[in-house]
C-alpha cells in the first residue's frame, strides 16, 4: 500500500491512499485526516486504508467513501510534512570512510559496532518538488540520497528482533547538507545543527510488502538512483552494504528512551564500494577526485542546479517515478524571511 | 496567561487555561483542543485564551464555554507532550567551562561568539511528575534545570531583533542527561543522541508578560531553584549570566532553515559563577569537588532519588510551586519494553 500527503493549505496536509501505479489517489479523510493521525491509531486505520487501496485499484474508490483524485492535479507534501522525530543514521561504511577523509577526520573506532545517528530537525520538511533555499552557495550545499522508515511506538530497550514489527512505512529522502559548515559545527561538539537544513521526502510512503523480496534482513535491496542536472550521478544498491539494518538502527535509537509513532529513521547516504555505481552525494565524488587527481573538480550545488532521486523495482522503468515517486528539487537563492 | 495540558488519555492531552494562582483550570476545548493546535493558529486563539483566563480569574469560567477544573484532580502532562522541535542551547558560560573540564574537554574557541545548540528528541517528553526510567545507574544520570521558550513560526534568517516577537511562551525544563554515555557518544561526532533521554517540563507554559520586568533583554531574570531529595541544591539566577539571549539563540537556530510553530528552545543548564548559588546539575558540583578536593564525592542519580525544580517571583514563596508549577521526578529502574 502507498500513502501520501497532498497540499490542502493546512500544516499537515491531507492523507491519501495511492493506486499501485501511483496515478490515482483517494482521500482517506474518513479514516484519518493526516498521516500522523493514522500512525497514532495504526491498528484501527491499517485495515481501513488497505480496503480503500483495494477499492482504488479496482477503480471503484469514487463509490462511497472517497473520490479518486487524478495525481496531476495535486501538489505533494512530504508524507509527514512535519514529524515528531527525524533520526538520521549513517549506516554505509563506504560513505563514512570517504566523507571523513574529505574533511580530514578519522572514522570513529566503533565504526562497525556502534551505529552513528543524529537527531535532525523535523518541523519544516520540504515537499518532494519544493525548491531548496540556499542563502549562501559558499556553504557547500550537497544532496544526500537515503532510504528511511517510519516507526510506530517503540518501547525503551527493544532488541533488533523486536524492532522489526514496529516498522510501518518505507520512504526515500534527500537529506540536504551544508558541507562547508560541518567542520566548524562539529568542532563545537554538539552535532550538525546549522549544517543540516530541511530535508525532503518522495511522495509515497509505502508498506514494506510493496517491495516484495527486495525488503529483507531489514534492508531495501534495490538501487537508489540520483540524477544531477539530468545526468545519472549514482545508482548504488541500498541493501548489501548497509552495515546496520533498520531494526538495528531502531534498537540503537531506543537504547535510553522510547520513540513515538511517526518517528522517521534514515539509513544515511547510500554508498557502494564499487565506483561504477557512482555516488549519492557530491562529497563522495569530490573525495574520489582528490584521491585520484589531487583536487576536487565537481563543485557543490549552485543556484539553479537540479537534483532528482527515485527508486524503481527491476520490472519498472529505471528512469521513471518508481516505487516512491520522485524527489525533484532546484536550488534557489533564499529570500531572507522566507517561511 | 498560564496554559497547561492535562492528561485525558490522548497522545497530546487537553489544553487548559490556568488561573493566575495555578489553583483552577478551565478546559480550552472550544478554542483549541491542544496546545499545538493553539500555537498553529495563535493569532486567532490568543485573544480567546486571554478572555477565558479573565473569566477564570473572575471566578466565572463555569458560565458558558468551560468548566473550572480543580487542579488537584488532574494529572499534568508537559505543556507539549510531544513537539515538532526541541533545540537545547548551552548559554551559560560557567556551565560549559565546568562541564567540559569535568570530561577533560576544552571549551570551543567560539564559546562567546557562536551559540552552542543541539537538536534533542521531542517525541516522548515526560510529564512534570513522571518517573525518570533509568535502565542502568552506571550511565551517570543527571538532572539539568533550564529555562525554555516556545516559538511561533520563525522565518529563515531572522535577526535577534526580529526574533523577539516570535517568542510565544516560557517554560522550565529538566533536561535529563546520561553523563557517562556522553564522552563516547560525542567522540563519534554526531552529537549526544543516546546520552539524552526524554526531558520533562513544568506544568505551566506562560506568556512573557506573566514575569513582568523579570523578563527583559530576552532573558528570565529570576532564580531557578533545584532541590535534590528535599535539600536545596542550587538557586542560580537565570538572567545576567545567560551569555546568549533567547532571541540570539532563535536567530542562530534559524541560520539555515525556518522553524515551525511549537519549536521549543532551551537555555542550557542555568549556572552562576558565584558558588554560593549552588548548581543546576550534578556534573557541576562534581567538578567543583574535583577542583577543591581532587575527587567527586556527590554520586550521579540513583534509583529512588528525587529531583524538584521550580521558579518563583520575589513575592511568591521561594519553596512553593512558583510561576510554572513544579517538576518533581523520582528516578526508577526502567522496565525493558516500557512505553
Amino acid at each position: 500500500m502507498k500513502l501520501c500527503t497532498i497540499d490542502d493549505g493546512t500544516r499537515d496536509g491531507r492523507l491519501c491512499v495511492a493506486s499501485r501505479d501511483g496515478a490515482r489517489l483517494a482521500a482517506a479523510s474518513g479514516i484519518a485526516k493526516t498521516l500522523q493521525a493514522a500512525l497514532d491509531d495504526w491498528d484501527r486505520c491499517l485495515p481501513l486504508l488497505h480496503a480503500l487501496a483495494e477499492l482504488l485499484d479496482a477503480g471503484t474508490a469514487d463509490a462511497g467513501t472517497a473520490d479518486a483524485i487524478p495525481v496531476h492535479t495535486v501538489r505533494f507534501r512530504s508524507p509527514l510534512p512535519r514529524a515528531y522525530g527525524w533520526i538520521d543514521g549513517s549506516a554505509y561504511i563506504n560513505h563514512i570512510v570517504l566523507v571523513r577523509k574529505a574533511r580530514g577526520a578519522e572514522p570513529p573506532e566503533t565504526l562497525e559496532t556502534d551505529p552513528l545517528v543524529y537527531q535532525g530537525g523535523s518541523d519544516t520538511f520540504l515537499g518532494p518538488k519544493d525548491e531548496i533555499p540556499l542563502p549562501n552557495p559558499a556553504w557547500g550545499c550537497d544532496f544526500e540520497s537515503e532510504v528511511a522508515v517510519i516507526t510506530g511506538d517503540v518501547p525503551l530497550g527493544v532488541t533488533p528482533a523486536e524492532a522489526t514489527p514496529h516498522i510501518r512505512l518505507l520512504l526515500i529522502v534527500n537529506d540536504v547538507s551544508l558541507r562547508n559548515l560541518i567542520p566548524a559545527e562539529l568542532a563545537k561538539g554538539f552535532g550538525f545543527f546549522v549544517s543540516k537544513p530541511s530535508s525532503a521526502f518522495a511522495p509515497f510512503a509505502v508498506t514494506p510488502d510493496e517491495l516484495g523480496g527486495h525488503w529483507r534482513d531489514g534492508r531495501v535491496h534495490l538501487p537508489l538512483r540520483t540524477w544531477l542536472n539530468g545526468e545519472l550521478f549514482g545508482d548504488p544498491d541500498a541493501g548489501a552494504e548497509m552495515h546496520f539494518s533498520f531494526p538495528q538502527l531502531i534498537a540503537h535509537c531506543a537504547t535510553s528512551r522510547a520513540l513515538s509513532a511517526g518517528t522517521i529513521i534514515g539509513s544515511g547516504t547510500v554508498s557502494n564500494r564499487d565506483r561504477a555505481r557512482g555516488s549519492s552525494c557530491l562529497a563522495e565524488r569530490r573525495m574520489i577526485e582528490i584521491i585520484d587527481g589531487g583536487a576536487a573538480t565537481t563543485p557543490f550545488l549552485q543556484h539553479g542546479d537540479r537534483v532528482r532521486i527515485a527508486m524503481a523495482l527491476p520490472e519498472q522503468d529505471p528512469s521513471g517515478d518508481g516505487i516512491f515517486g520522485v524527489i525533484e528539487q532546484v536550488v534557489v537563492p533564499a529570500k531572507r524571511g522566507a517561511p
